[in-house]
């Protein structure tokens, strides 16, 4: 049974990799130990070994989604000042990842998100919580914008997360399905209208 | 063979009529012509002989959800007066639509747009030329208000369907995936915005 050493570390990293590159095309319900095993030549029991259920491969490959995104927006929006920028830094990085071929067919999160809605379970719970992570997050910079007067007093943060990430899915939409050249302009007009609702005025704040 | 006759007509729409509601809970891919014929207790070759594949199935079910979308929401909203309150209207049914039982699991085109977005195909093309005719429809009552000096002259009809769209995709995520209590306030609170961004000022327009 490999256990967490390096080589059993390394390997694990690497299917869950390409799970969760396959889960953004087939979605999380197509990924099987099977056709792991047949696209990176490995024994059904060797991935057995490392996720003992189909369903625990999918809480990795979700988690796995999530570290990358972290890593690709997350992180470089936190670093950004507080405020506007913060925001639009976020913005930005997360259309980038929209638009990236990290995830050959679109956000792994969007597409769970429809699929898991009504099946519940570790996966279902585990998304969940990620979301929720994700929308505190994004109310939290709103929070810390108006705590330094960037942002309206009457800004409501959770109001903005979720508009935000209703922009998001706009996106999806327009992009993947409709193919509209058009999409990434559309969720550009879409933020600035968000932002310019809750910025503080000038010397008046 | 089933022919387009009183029974067989009949038959085919009570069919299609449970197909929808399934598809909406298991999606479009879920759909089969083996289950459908336990539910019903109709025989497989008794299927077939309506639906000559899964694939024109699929495409039957979203013509039928359309077909259901137009009477709930589409026509009441043509019947309000132009400008905001047609536009109010549709938002209002659409809200109605989304969080009724029709759709036991969600919005049909909703997740038929996260399935079928990069699976060519009969399938996918309806879905397509469904969802352009619903934005263009949108847009057209943005235009008519701006015509009739309701909404500003330089209010983007396009947009606005864009992001009318982005607030319902919001909503779904928010109501079916988070289980948000506030979901539809927040729908409403962004409609509000939205609206509120391309009204036409009085005595000025």
């Amino acid at each position: 049974m490999a256990r967490h050493t390096g080589k059993g570390e390394a390997t694990r990293a690497a299917i869950l990799e390409h799970a969760t590159k396959l889960a953004s095309r087939v979605g999380l319900s197509g990924l099987s130990i099977g056709r792991l095993a047949r696209d990176l030549d490995l024994s059904k029991s060797g991935l057995f070994a490392h996720f003992q259920s189909k369903e625990a491969l999918q809480v990795q490959v979700l988690q796995t989604g999530a570290a990358l995104f972290v890593d690709a927006v997350i992180k470089p929006a936190l670093a950004a000042p507080r405020g506007e920028p913060r925001l639009r830094a976020l913005f930005t990085r997360w259309l980038e990842w929209a638009k990236s071929q990290r995830m050959p067919g679109g956000c792994l999160f969007v597409a769970a998100a429809v699929e898991l809605d009504d099946r519940p379970g570790p996966a279902r719970d585990t998304l969940v919580a990620l979301q929720k992570d994700f929308l505190d997050l994004m109310a939290n910079i709103v929070r810390s914008g108006i705590a330094e007067k960037k942002f309206r007093s009457d800004a409501d943060p959770d109001q903005l997360a979720h508009d935000l990430y209703a922009i998001m899915l706009g996106h999806q939409h327009a992009c993947w399905l409709m193919k509209d050249p058009r999409a990434a302009e559309r969720a550009e007009f879409a933020f600035e209208s968000l932002v310019s609702g809750i910025r503080a005025r000038r010397k008046t704040a």
